[in-house]
């Protein structure tokens, strides 16, 4: 019951990037250079996609919303994503979705990384579909409609110039606040901003439509007549049962690329569709293993949902950058005794600290 | 680009408890204190466990161990715990078993409580397997055989002091070190103390047999000859798929009593058995809806495997606890936007903070 507890060691401590410091990492980096790289890490793991163990995502869902854990493995490193859907909470002032992860070593089951992931998994996001774009939207595309202007919205925008080189982008939104907040935003870019009155509109000459809408059950976004020959489609927003974007006629005329379908048929816009409708996967498109796009006239849709192993990569390169950028708190996260039989007397030892009460 | 971020609000803030928080909270409040706090609030839970969500534990397993997510919701806060289990780390100086858990509100998804549970998770084993006890052990008990005396014993020792007034411990284990250890930790507790040569002598006159050993697969710690008519046993160890502590034969004698049927028949002592082997829910002894010791020959047999809402429980008492101990730190690991559709906007406005970038 005497003696000082030794100061934990470094083993028994999990670096944490709040989101003040994965701020401090993009600005460190730079948001575009951020996008970038994330695509290529996202694009590693995508062509070692079968050493992943892969598990649609657990979802506890209630009347307001969902709580879900997504956890992968490579075999090497263990992550997972807490990430909440409520997409009520925006009239209250607060985030419709908010996440953090964690990656730990397999080998001894230790964290080593905890981070916010609320930003992250919209660096993540926009990423992704910029990586999904680059195999599967029409060569030289410089026109993108962005409909839906929520949170989500600039970064789709700076992933498609950095990494396909989108240049013009057609807004809309059924709130025009947030088509001025988008294009408030990026207006230091040198991006070609064009604000838009109707979904119509914003589609006139994009060869890429990205929606982004956040909270319709079964909307209708895009409608058959709205979606010319030749374009990618960048579905978003429709990532959970029972919430959808996209016309059932637009699908039956694209060929769909997913990320994982045994979760993509739940939560993504096939969900529609019949279960044995045709998909392919990305992973098999990246590695050479099926067909991205193949001629002018086809229309192709990456129906995102997002997936674990987006994460687990963005958790990845959040690790990788640590050393580079320093913003992390170092956590004392884990019990470390001296003796590992020992946890009791190394509570008991701590007794010396403190045994006062707030009143 | 301009003007400094605005502090996280309240809401964007996590409490989060520390080991080092963890061991100041429970010498604030006492650990037979908390011990028995904690027992009071598994059986709150216990009394209404048909309003829980639950479900077996997600296991991701290596050839080294397990990691494993533990969730469940009450309905309007939802719980999860993260934990591993590789028996090898002891050998490395690690603990066997690290965790930590988070409390969330269900209305909004927001977390509200981060937490180590390495400690927490001892003391919630102990409180529940005393608590289990209190309802199936032998009235008057006072004396119990401790066998497998490593980080888990010493919170039992005081769980059955304080929650069924054990006053004798007769201590065993393969290794005459860790008997030492549990008997120097608990040297000025007041409790009589016996180190015994073998598990035979261990449970001599004991009437409860509590076995917490650890890395053995398929052991027999206990043999149906070392078992006498009247005693209860309270099996810590064998809480894996391949990881038992009793000869079948001691099952087959007793009456048995689980947490969640479902995960105990994956995991416990009764795996060895068929899977229709009668078990008792204690949720049901603890309501009154079944019934716990029935007479004074009868053998009752805890098969704890550790539950998800005993996790939940403890995580809550935590919680409850942190404005009277004020021990934890508010970690800003939600991004808060001033406009929810305005994420984008957060992170370039916090650019001023900081863009260097260590070599």
């Amino acid at each position: 019951m005497t003696g000082k507890p030794s100061a934990p060691s470094r083993l028994a401590m999990v670096p944490f990037v709040s989101v003040a410091d994965m701020m401090r990492l993009v600005h460190a980096i730079g948001i575009e250079t951020v996008l970038s790289d994330l695509a290529v890490y996202i694009e590693q793991d995508f062509l070692r996609w079968e050493l992943f163990d892969k598990t649609p995502r657990i979802a506890s869902h209630s009347p307001n919303g969902v709580i879900e854990l997504m956890p992968t493995s490579d075999g090497e490193v263990y992550g997972f994503k807490y990430v909440n859907g409520h997409p009520k909470n925006t009239s209250e002032g607060l985030q419709t979705v908010t996440a953090f992860g964690l990656l730990a070593d397999v080998s001894n089951g230790y964290p080593v990384l905890l981070s916010e992931m609320t930003i992250l998994t919209a660096l993540r996001t926009a990423a992704m579909s910029a990586l999904a774009a680059k195999y599967l939207a029409p060569a030289g595309a410089k026109t993108m409609a962005l409909i839906g202007n929520g949170a989500q919205c600039e970064f789709q925008a700076l992933a498609f110039r950095t990494i396909c080189g989108i240049q013009n982008l057609r807004f809309y939104d059924i709130d025009r606040g947030a088509t001025e907040k988008a294009m408030r935003n990026l207006g230091q870019t040198g991006l070609h901003l064009t604000a838009c009155d109707s979904p119509e509109d914003a589609v006139a000459g994009a060869e890429i439509i990205t929606t982004c809408t956040a909270d319709k059950q079964y909307a209708t976004i895009l409608t058959d007549n709205m979606v010319g020959s030749g374009v990618h489609i960048n579905a978003i927003g429709g990532d959970c049962p029972g919430k959808t974007e996209l016309h059932r006629d637009v699908l039956l005329r694209s060929d769909i690329f997913v990320e994982y379908p045994e979760q993509t048929r739940i939560e993504g816009e096939i969900q529609q569709l019949p279960a044995d409708h045709k998909v392919t996967e990305l992973w098999k498109v990246f590695s050479g293993g099926a067909a991205g796009r193949r001629d002018k006239r086809q229309i192709t849709l990456f129906d995102s949902v997002g997936f674990a192993v987006e994460d687990f990569s963005a958790l990845r390169y959040i690790r990788d950058m640590l050393p580079k950028t320093g913003h992390y708190l170092d956590l004392d996260m884990l019990a470390d005794p001296d003796d590992p039989r020992d946890l009791y007397g190394m509570v008991m030892r701590a007794a010396a600290k403190t045994t006062t009460m707030k009143q």
